[in-house]
C-alpha cells in the first residue's frame, strides 16, 4: 500500500468536482444503470473478492461471500430507489395571486450535495468499504465519491476499486466520479478539500470525533455522517428468561461471537434476571480457541478492554476466557451485579470491540430502567419479553437510546430494506440520518426551491406533466402516479 | 432585561427533558391543538404585539402587523403538517422468512429528537423570534423548546413568551414544554446543556460559526441548524434589462430598501449589463433620509461595511448616500465594473446588512459565470432573463450557490408553504434542511426502526390498519390513504 499524496488528493477532488457538473444533471435511470453495472461486475468477481477479503481479514469464506452478495444487493436497492423517485421529495405549490401576500409558483426538490468523502470500515471489507452503502447511496443520487481505503484490507480495496472504476467507465459514468485513496494524511486532506461537500465515516469514536470537529472547523463547514460506537444493550425479562432461556442463550452466543464479535451491532451488555437460565446455559455455547482478529490493534484493544472490565469489582468470567495470543483472541462472557452500576457505569458501559459480552444481573425492572438511563446512544436496543412485559416505560427507555429497537432476534444482521435505520444518538452516529437502507441517500441531498421558473429550466420531476411519474406533493396533497410501484 | 442565570437554564432544561417524556408520546392532533391555541392567542393580541415590536424595532406598523399574521399562519401550517402525517416518513416492510437471509418485520418512523434550543433573530421580532418558525416546527413534532430572546426586542419577546406559555398551558400542553431565556452566557449554557438535543440559530456568521463549533465539541455533539449570512445575487440579462429596465429598477429599489434592508434575503449584489437601463433609473427610486436600524451595532456595521466597499478601486455611488446618524442610516446603491472582481471579489462579496446594494456591470455572460463561481452560498439567487437567455450553464451556476432560485420577482418575501426552502450552502445555512416551510420539521426528528415489534408497542402510524390514515411506504410502494388530503 502506498499513501496517496496531498497533490494526488487535490487532483482527484478537482476531478470529482468536474464530474459533479455532469452527474448533477444525470437522470435517476442513468445512475441506476451505473449502480447495476457495478453490482454485476462485483458479482462476476465474487470468488476473487472473497479470496482477497479472507486473506486479509480472516472473516471466512461464507461470511465474506454473503457480504459480497449483500453489497451488490445494496447497489441494486439504491438503483430501485432512485428510479422510483420518491426520494426526491418533490413538492409543487402552484401560484396563488389572490393570497395575501400573493404566492408565487414554488417547486422544491432534493438535489445532490456534491462530491462526497467516504471512509471505509475495517470490519466489513465489502458492505462498508470501497463499494459499500455510503458509496452506493452517494453515487445513486449523483454525488461523485472518493473513498479512503481501510488499511486493514488494502488488497481487497484495490481489487474492488479497480472493478468499480472499470464498471462505471463501461457504463458511461463520467470520468472522476469515483476514486480511491490510501493513507491517514490523505484522508485528512480529503476532509479539508473545498470540493468535498460531505463526509461519511464508519470507525472509532475517537477518530470520528476528530473528523467531526475538523469538518465543522473548515472555512466552509460540511456535514459529517459518522457511525462510531455502539454497546447495543439487550434486556431479557424474567418471563422470557424462564420461558425460553435455552433458545436465548443460543441466540446470544451466536450473535456476540459472529464475525469474532467484530460487528458494530454486537450485543455488548445483556440485562438478565438474577439466577438467569440464559447465564447458566452459556458455558457450553462459547468457543474456547482464539481466532484471528481484523487487525493487531483491534486485538490489542480487545485485551485492554477486557482487562479494564475485569478490574471492576464484582466482574467475573461466566464462559470462555478472552485469552489472547498475538492477533488472536478467544471469546468471553462476563457477569456483574446491577448494583455495581451505581459507581462503575462508565467503565462497564465502555464498548469492547470483539467477542465479549457482559451480563448484568438485575433484581427488578427499576434497576434496568436506572441502568438504561446511564447508557449513551446505540445503534440498537433489544427487548426479549413475554406478553405484557414490554411495558411502555421500558420501551420508551430503549427508544430513547437507540435507532433500532428489536423485539425478537439479535441485533447483528442488518436487513438492507426501505425501512432500515442504522443510526442512533451519539456516539452511535453523529446525525439524524441512516447509513443503511433506502433513506441513506438523504445524507447526500439538499433541497432547492424554484420560484416562478420557466418549464424548460425545471428538473423533469418538477414539470407539470410529471414525465418521470415520481410521487409528489402538489398543492399540499401527496400524489402517487398509478404506474409508480418500484420498477 | 435580566439575564437568566446558569442555574435557571439548568432548571428549565431539566423541565424540558421531563416534558419530553410526555410530548414524545403525544399525538399529532394534540400538538396541532397546541399550535392553533398559540396562533389564536397571538392573533387576539396582534395590536399589542405590533405596538411593542414597533417601539423596539422601528420596523413600522404595517410590516409588523403582517409579520404577526405570518407567524400565526406558520403555526397553523405546522398544525396541518403534523395532522396529515406524511412528515413521519412511515415505512413498513413485512417479514420475508423465505428471503436469504430471512427478513424480519421492520417498520421505520421519524420521532422527535428531544428538547431544542432556539436563538431568535433581531430582524423578525415575530416570525423568527419567540414564536417563530423554529419554535413552531419543533413544538409541532413534539420537541420542547427553550428560546433565547434577542436583546434587540426584549419587551416584545417577554410579551410573546407570556402569551405562548399561557396558551400552551390552557391547551393542555405539559409543563416545561416552552420557556424563554435571556443573556449571552445563558445562551451558551443552553447549547452546552446535556438535555438539549438540537440548536436552531438565526444570526451572524461569526456568532453562528462559534455556536456551530461549540455544538460539535460537546461531550455528546448535537446538530446545529444555523441560518447565518447571505448575499443573494441577482443576474439581469441584457434582454431583460432592455425589455423591462424600468420595472426591474422599481422592483430592486423596493426589495433592497424593504425593512430598511434588514432581511437575510435582501439582494446584495446585482449583475447588470454595461450601460444598464436599471442603473440609470435607480436615482429617483432610492430614499434620501436616514431610517432607524434595528440596533446600534447593526447601524455601525452598515457604516463599516459601506466604508469597506467604497475603499475598493472603481466603486462609486449610483443613488442615495448611505449617510449615517447615530442609529439611523440612509439607503445607498453602489456600482463597480466586473473587472474589479479579479482582485477584490472577497471584499465586494462581503454581506452588508442594511439598505445597500452593489451593481456589478458586466460585459458578457462569461464574466457573470466567473463571478458566480467566486460567490459563497446564499439563501437565494435570482435570474431576470428573457426567453432563451436562461441558459443551462447560468441556471446551474445559480443552483450551485443557492437554496432558492427565482426567475421572477425579488428574493425578499418568503412564502410559508409546503414547497418553500430557506437554506443554502455555507454560510447561508449549516445544514441540508430548511428553516421555513413545511419541511422545517425534519430538523427536529430522528428515525427509529422497530424490528418484529408487537402491535401494542408500535406508534399508531406504524400499525397495520393505519388508524391515523397517514401516507406510508408499504413493502416498497408509497400509499396515500383516500381520506388523507390535508384536514
Amino acid at each position: 500500500m502506498t499513501d496517496t499524496t496531498i497533490d494526488q488528493v487535490d487532483d482527484l477532488a478537482r476531478a470529482a468536482a468536474r464530474a459533479f457538473e455532469l452527474t448533477v444533471r444525470s437522470s435517476g435511470a442513468e445512475r441506476a444503470g451505473w449502480l447495476r453495472a457495478v453490482a454485476d461486475r462485483l458479482d462476476e468477481h465474487a470468488d476473487e473478492l472473497t479470496r482477497a477479503g479472507d486473506h486479509e481479514t480472516a472473516l471466512g469464506d461464507p461470511r465474506l461471500r454473503g457480504e459480497v452478495t449483500r453489497t451488490t444487493g445494496q447497489l441494486r436497492l439504491f438503483a430501485d430507489v432512485v428510479e422510483e423517485g420518491g426520494y426526491l421529495e418533490a413538492v409543487i405549490d402552484h401560484a396563488d395571486p389572490d393570497a395575501t401576500p400573493p404566492k408565487p409558483d414554488l417547486r422544491r426538490i432534493l438535489r445532490p450535495i456534491g462530491p462526497v468523502a467516504v471512509f471505509s470500515a475495517s470490519n466489513f471489507p465489502f458492505a462498508f468499504s470501497i463499494a459499500g452503502g455510503d458509496t452506493a447511496s452517494a453515487l445513486a443520487v449523483g454525488c461523485p465519491v472518493i473513498v479512503k481505503a481501510h488499511p486493514g484490507h488494502p488488497e481487497t480495496s484495490g481489487l474492488t476499486a479497480g472493478l468499480v472504476a472499470s464498471a462505471l467507465a463501461d457504463a458511461g459514468a463520467p470520468e472522476g466520479v469515483f476514486a480511491m485513496i490510501e493513507g491517514f494524511e490523505a484522508g485528512l486532506a480529503l476532509v479539508d478539500h473545498p470540493a468535498i461537500q460531505a463526509v461519511a465515516f464508519t470507525g472509532s469514536v475517537r477518530g470520528g470525533r476528530a473528523l467531526h470537529e475538523r469538518a465543522a472547523a473548515r472555512p466552509a463547514p460540511i456535514p459529517f455522517f459518522g457511525e462510531l460506537g455502539s454497546i447495543n444493550p439487550v434486556v431479557i425479562t424474567p418471563g422470557a428468561d424462564a420461558a425460553r432461556g435455552s433458545a436465548l442463550a443460543e441466540g446470544l452466543a451466536g450473535s456476540f461471537q459472529l464475525g469474532n464479535g467484530q460487528f458494530c451491532t454486537k450485543p455488548g451488555v445483556v440485562f438478565v434476571p438474577r439466577g438467569s437460565g440464559v447465564e447458566s446455559r452459556l458455558p457450553g455455547l462459547v468457543g474456547t480457541s482464539p481466532h484471528k482478529m481484523l487487525t493487531e490493534s483491534i486485538a490489542a484493544g480487545f485485551s485492554r478492554g477486557l482487562e479494564h472490565l475485569r478490574s471492576v469489582p464484582g466482574v467475573t468470567v461466566v464462559a470462555g476466557s478472552g485469552e489472547a495470543a498475538g492477533e488472536e483472541v478467544a471469546p468471553v462472557v462476563l457477569r456483574v451485579g446491577a448494583e455495581q452500576l451505581r459507581e462503575h457505569a462508565s467503565e462497564l458501559f465502555e464498548e469492547v470491540f470483539g467477542p465479549l459480552t457482559l451480563l448484568i444481573e438485575y433484581g427488578d425492572e427499576e434497576e434496568v430502567l436506572a441502568a438504561l438511563a446511564e447508557l449513551e446512544g446505540s445503534l440498537t436496543a433489544t427487548l426479549h419479553a413475554q406478553d405484557g412485559e414490554a411495558r411502555p416505560e421500558l420501551v420508551a427507555a430503549l427508544e430513547r437510546i437507540a435507532g433500532r429497537v428489536l423485539f425478537a432476534g439479535w441485533p447483528t444482521g442488518v436487513a438492507v430494506t426501505w425501512s432500515q435505520h442504522h443510526g442512533g444518538p451519539w456516539p452511535a452516529t453523529t446525525s439524524q440520518h441512516t447509513s443503511v437502507g433506502a433513506t441513506a441517500v438523504r445524507r447526500f441531498l439538499r433541497p432547492i426551491a424554484y420560484q416562478d421558473a420557466p418549464a424548460a429550466v425545471l428538473p423533469p420531476a418538477l414539470q407539470d406533466d410529471n414525465p418521470l411519474r415520481v410521487p409528489r406533493r402538489v398543492d399540499g396533497v401527496l400524489q402517487v402516479p398509478e404506474a409508480s410501484p418500484v420498477r
